[in-house]
């Protein structure tokens, strides 16, 4: 049985960053939110030396806790694995798990190769990556809009609606160039779109935003600031969100979900063609 | 017998992002490099209606295409799960796998909810990865050093060494708060560290570069400039590595690893302590 009072000891244990185990580690505990758990990152787990004194870690926490650990592993060396599947944890292991059937269903054997999951893996894909995160940087804010003809997609909004996270995580995560243009009330009252943006329509996309959640936001920036005042929030919530009707430009609340969502979201609405991840 | 001449098609199925079924899919396919993978990702399943789209899509591709599709599935409701597992596809069911026996070692029924991995599943650990996206973004170049006491984590390296990308990870991925000063070279010859840097001294890490590398970094920024070329990029590279051994910064070359790389390695060496990721 297990005690829901003390936290359980969660491993995640890698030959190289532990992203896609604490991913996916992550993926699976939040849906047990009633227990709770410690959590510790094993990465660069890449040589025999390493996994033992990895394992030794594990087995001095299954020691002292009164409960046993979890380990996610995305371990690729078997030698390592060996190693690891010996603690007195329960083991949970990505690539014990799937890798073989996969083999099979492939007819082919796998590489076994390790870090080409976060690492440089395709020079061309990730220097994409890099280039796609500095065209977010120099095409933020309105600052820059002479590369707006290279962008996969334009965010509008007004100031704080996430336009700036959102860029960069598509930029980050799908090597996607993402700009973003501030829709100032003067911007927004003006019958119609902004000059600048009217070349790049099919381009844009809106981030609308809800009057109460924007004033708590700007008041973390500008306390008790006019810029932060529920009569302003409102006011241009409720220009934005006619603006965008008028024009007829796609749009999402950006209120109560993730960047992750609201990237993911954009690219599906918008049809915008990934580059390969891999 | 697989073909490895037509592409094999891949879909990612996810009643949210998609983004965990991608991660998994890409860690588990990078192992099989002789074999050429057509992606299609089908995020936001969360109706029976879009299920039973995707499952046609899915049949669509099954037929035209000589090789049967591969499905990365984190479904997590039953009943769209079991009309994604019916299609003419090899299923690899991330949920299926793996929470049937966590539910038993941890004597505990899982939610079953949706979206909980890349959402908002709690409020406070996402407004800090927020804060710390605007952290890094307001102390990155060197132009605002007042928030440096702020830090957990203060890059130093010379211009083009991968700090800025670095610190937007750090704080994406992790929340943390990192900052970011490029040393220039008369930052270099005088004789120790920048005045400026000197209270932060256990917080800097240094980023290295092969000049080769810098180099060709440089030149796609820069174009035939004395900014990239090889003597001042030997020059640079050669001060920084001197000054960051003399002043004993702990560092790492950045030449041929991944942000992802360089982040989980500054977290290890720098021992920070990473807020919980849920």
């Amino acid at each position: 049985m297990t005690d829901k009072t003390t936290p359980r000891p969660v491993f995640f244990v890698s030959d190289r960053t532990g992203i896609t185990a604490e991913n996916l580690g992550h993926a699976l505990l939040t849906q047990f939110s009633s227990i709770s758990f410690e959590q510790h990152s094993l990465p660069f787990i890449d040589s025999d030396k390493k996994a033992q004194l990895a394992a030794r870690t594990i087995n001095k926490i299954a020691q002292t806790s009164q409960q046993q650990p979890l380990v996610f592993s995305t371990l690729i060396d078997d030698s390592y694995r060996k190693i690891i599947t010996h603690t007195q944890a329960h083991i949970i292991d990505f690539f014990d798990t799937f890798i073989k059937p996969l083999e099979i269903e492939l007819s082919t054997p796998s590489s076994h190769a390790q870090g080409l999951s976060h690492g440089i893996s395709n020079e061309v894909v990730y220097m994409s990556r890099m280039d796609a995160i500095n065209f977010a940087l120099k095409n933020d804010d309105g600052t820059n809009t002479k590369e707006y003809k290279d962008a996969d997609v334009i965010l509008v909004g007004v100031s704080r609606s996430g336009k700036t996270p959102t860029c960069l995580y598509l930029a980050m995560q799908f090597g996607l160039r993402a700009a973003n243009y501030p829709l100032t009330e003067s911007d927004m009252t003006g019958g119609g779109l902004p000059k600048i943006l009217q070349p790049y329509r099919n381009r844009l996309f809106g981030l609308t935003i809800n009057a109460e959640r924007l004033r708590m936001i700007r008041e973390i920036r500008r306390q008790n600031s006019e810029y932060a005042s529920m009569a302003q929030c409102q006011k241009e919530t409720r220009l934005i969100n006619s603006l965008l009707q008028q024009e007829n430009i796609p749009h999402i609340n950006s209120s109560h979900i993730s960047v992750e969502e609201i990237a993911t979201s954009i690219i599906q609405l918008m049809k915008i063609n990934r580059p390969p991840i891999f």
